[in-house]
């Protein structure tokens, strides 16, 4: 059973994976190439991953069967488990809990050397609707508090398969910084009785120098404080403070600015390695006047360093603004 | 000159480097070499970094000559400028200030292709005591309120340059990810009246399933909720807040646990990357009861990916009490 730490300083919890059990030599063996001859997310494989929780597939085909265009299946290798109970102990000043939780697996496609910004505005769509059923399955369970969605492409963002697909995690703790970002946009709600994120997109389009492409539903921008080049956030004009809440005439709208800031990142630098992180809400949370759900896109392009660890703050080599005029001068 | 913003909702601060102005082209050109055919840094290339502001050589030698064992330069390539004001400024609601700090190398030998933990225990010594005394010069500079040593070692820990060295920022802020030690410290020595890395020692050594190794004056622990397989705390026993504290005979024994551990990790796991930082007290803080110096070390043997990003918390694959067992273990 992975078991989930507390730092006893900093309040930040860990996963340690104790069944993956990595001995030193597990890691001597450093391959930069990503497993791909076989995909284990192909259509005709799929009794190499566990059976489905979720598809986009023609009624009448079984599940498990090849003819989807979507599906969603538990991690092979999860990171949390679904069964058993959290049992939170202490051991000293130490406090840990059982790594509880659900660890998913989207698989966008049935073709294997796509990149999600490739995929039809329709099929994006899909994705962005598994994301949301899904949250919305988990969160009836109780002992979940969190759910994350993320995607790593590409061996320098982490993935370990080409096969385009995004991962979610469902966990019973608020991770740190999601904490943190609900009480910064608290703080600021108390005093100017206004959500940050819509203060924001206000300010932003009124200085019209850091945004990248708007829709009507949706706005994409470099961030005032990028931590990393050509970093995009895509916020909803709406205010919500939960992606699930997303309707499905929205899904349409977000697929369409997701497709153009994709394809014109993969064309700005030659389909780089990437991380999706979707920040939004605890599922537990009653809807929130303060807090405003947004999707984070980061290009992998730099190396984190020993100082970035330390500190806690990044050095960007681009501004936002120049980030901002190339990626919206990229005609698609 | 480099900009330092503030994120609105997280207080977390970006250095801009606009000067380094990076465009997409200048990511494209990915190089996992490390350039090494001339050292910057090796004896006879002195006019190829800035004049060196300290450097242990033999008495009566001219400084940026060739015979020094050690020597601390301005970074070519600065991240924070030391001259001129901070000009702190609003724009709406976000805020920036002036790039200000300081950038220095510690270049740690004149041979270039030794790691730090092949150098002798006096070699060692000497890069200690370089860090104290750059550390007691900054800080009479009164717009500098925190300095950060660290090491990028290879290529995926974010070294640019294979000449062993590590390198120093001193900046006009207290970075968040300090503060928030800072913080969590105070708040245990608020309720308990004790330091809590007082107390971290004091229950590693009772339990004694998470100790690598230890020295008269200095402890090295697997911390218990570690992020990164192998990662490895170095701690002072007595109870200091500022390593700029340090006395001459405390750099000789923190030098020899420092050069065990860094052999014991090369052997484990084949001269890995690694990152080393440095965590100590504000530069202008009083001496504080309740923080307490100590040194991370962490190998660079998994990837960093979008859930890392999101959520501030981390998968680590290997138990920190596996990892200590097979570190302690290893003949030195």
């Amino acid at each position: 059973m992975p078991e989930l730490r507390k730092d006893p300083v900093l309040d930040r919890w860990v996963i340690i994976s104790t069944e993956r059990g990595k001995r030193p030599s597990d890691f001597l063996e450093k391959t930069e190439e990503i497993r791909d001859a076989v995909s284990p997310f192909s259509p005709g494989n799929e009794e190499m991953t566990p059976p489905e929780v979720y598809a986009v597939r023609p009624s009448g085909t079984a599940p498990n069967t090849e003819d989807w265009t979507l599906r969603v299946v538990p991690n092979k290798y999860p990171a949390l488990e679904i069964k058993g109970d959290l049992n939170r102990r202490g051991e000293g000043l130490y406090d840990m809990m059982n790594g509880v939780g659900a660890h998913e697996v989207i698989i966008e496609t049935p073709e294997k050397d796509k990149d999600l910004g490739e995929l039809s505005v329709d099929q994006i769509k899909d994705v962005l609707l598994a994301y949301k059923n899904r949250i919305l399955a988990l969160k009836k369970d109780a002992r979940l508090k969190y759910v994350m969605i993320y995607k790593n492409k590409g061996y320098s963002a982490g993935a370990t398969l080409r096969h385009s697909h995004s991962q979610l995690i469902a966990m019973p703790i608020i991770p740190k910084r999601i904490g943190e970002e609900l009480q910064g946009a608290q703080e600021y709600f108390d005093l100017k009785e206004r959500c940050i994120y819509c203060d924001i997109i206000r300010q932003e389009t009124k200085d019209n120098i850091r945004i990248i492409h708007e829709e009507d539903q949706f706005i994409a921008i470099s961030p005032f404080a990028s931590r990393f080049p050509f970093e995009t956030w895509i916020l909803p004009r709406k205010h919500v403070s939960h992606f699930e809440e997303i309707e499905t005439v929205e899904t349409e709208n977000l697929a369409i600015i997701l497709k153009t800031i994709l394809r014109k990142i993969n064309i700005a630098l030659q389909f780089p390695s990437y991380n999706i992180v979707f920040h939004t809400a605890p599922l537990q949370m009653a809807m929130s006047k303060s807090y405003h759900w947004h999707i984070a896109l980061m290009p992998k392009l730099t190396r984190i360093a020993g100082f970035e660890w330390g500190t806690g703050f990044y050095i960007n080599p681009t501004s936002p603004e120049e980030a901002a005029k190339y990626l919206k001068e990229i005609a698609i």
